[in-house]
């Protein structure tokens, strides 16, 4: 497999081209063009040729991606045949939701542990998760093998809980404060934006009939 | 303005350009291609031609599109220009998140009450949002005039929710449940699925260096 540098904005597609070929390859449809995935994604099928481009060839010129291929090409490269650690940090309104969210698991990520710096929640456990104390952070993550942190905390307490995620030895941050962070080059920080499912929702009342 | 049938998959996408076209026309920059546009959010020049295509024709052969035409009519093609009033359905934990969450307000949203079946939350308010029960929900939602409904309690709850908000009168459901909700085809459900961004975490930890 071809290992370019692949735009991040790309990753979601994939994403969604892996549910659409794995429901293909479950009615045992053997293959399809990319014009034909892309009418099923809403994407032209230049955008779908680029886009699987990143990772080698995949199509056969006149008959179209092989389904059970790619599948397995794609579940690769997003990493769907792992597990990973994940640590939510901030048990507010929001961490609390994330640590009763069942998604995660569905999704190869296990929700070990929770941080929180007040004292009336430490020591406790919510949806089944631990407790612990912020200042416990670094040796917690490094014992429990952790790579995925989840920021829950205000705003203006996320660039030092980050810090310390990071110095823990985190691979990849999970952010849902509305602050940007800064981190090294080699950490992934993925922000999520709720911002964006609200921003759509105005055309449809505008649009209606 | 052209007013076909827009796939529902092309509205996020037009917030993308939205976004980059507004930063265009505040550094003064004219008009931009299709490819030079498409490059900036990595979609290609045809996803760019095509999504736009969809409301007429912005773009000058040869010299590309007009920024300011082009961000005029994205803003009114998304409803930008108009605010829209909100109702939250459950105050657990998800509920109380998002009464606390600044982004409403931001795109047009006015997050005006709160419901739930809780007596002990009903009368109070959380956020600056009043909690009402949800016996109320018809009456309350016509007298302040709700357009969009938020249903954040469990997935068993949630379609009965839906039911009750579409009676009263709703026209769009955000909905954070994850249970897939019958509606009148004159209803918009946007589901809020963050296993999306859950599935693009592990492609990151594969493939670092």
């Amino acid at each position: 497999m071809g290992q370019k540098k692949i735009p991040e904005s790309t990753i979601p597609r994939l994403v969604v081209y892996l549910r659409e070929i794995t429901a293909l390859a479950n009615m045992n449809i053997r293959t399809i063009s990319s014009a034909e995935l892309g009418e099923r994604v809403n994407l032209s099928d230049v955008q779908v040729r680029k886009d699987l481009g990143y990772f080698g060839q995949f199509g056969v010129s006149g008959s179209g991606y092989d389904t059970t291929e790619l599948k397995a090409a794609l579940e690769k490269i997003l990493g769907k045949n792992k597990t990973w650690n994940v640590a939510v940090v901030g048990v507010g309104h929001l961490g609390s939701a994330l640590l009763a969210y069942p998604g995660f698991k569905k999704h190869g990520l296990n929700l070990l542990i929770a941080f929180d710096s007040d004292t009336k929640k430490i020591g406790k456990s919510m949806s089944g998760v631990a407790i612990q104390s912020t200042d416990e952070m670094p040796k917690a993550i490094k014992d429990k093998k952790i790579s995925i942190g989840v920021v829950a905390v205000p705003a203006e307490r996320a660039q030092e809980v980050a810090d310390k995620l990071v110095s823990a030895g985190i691979k990849c941050i999970l952010n849902f404060a509305p602050a940007s962070l800064n981190v090294p080059e080699d950490i992934k920080v993925k922000d999520v934006d709720l911002s964006r499912e609200l921003e759509t929702l105005s055309y449809f009342l505008v649009n209606k009939k």
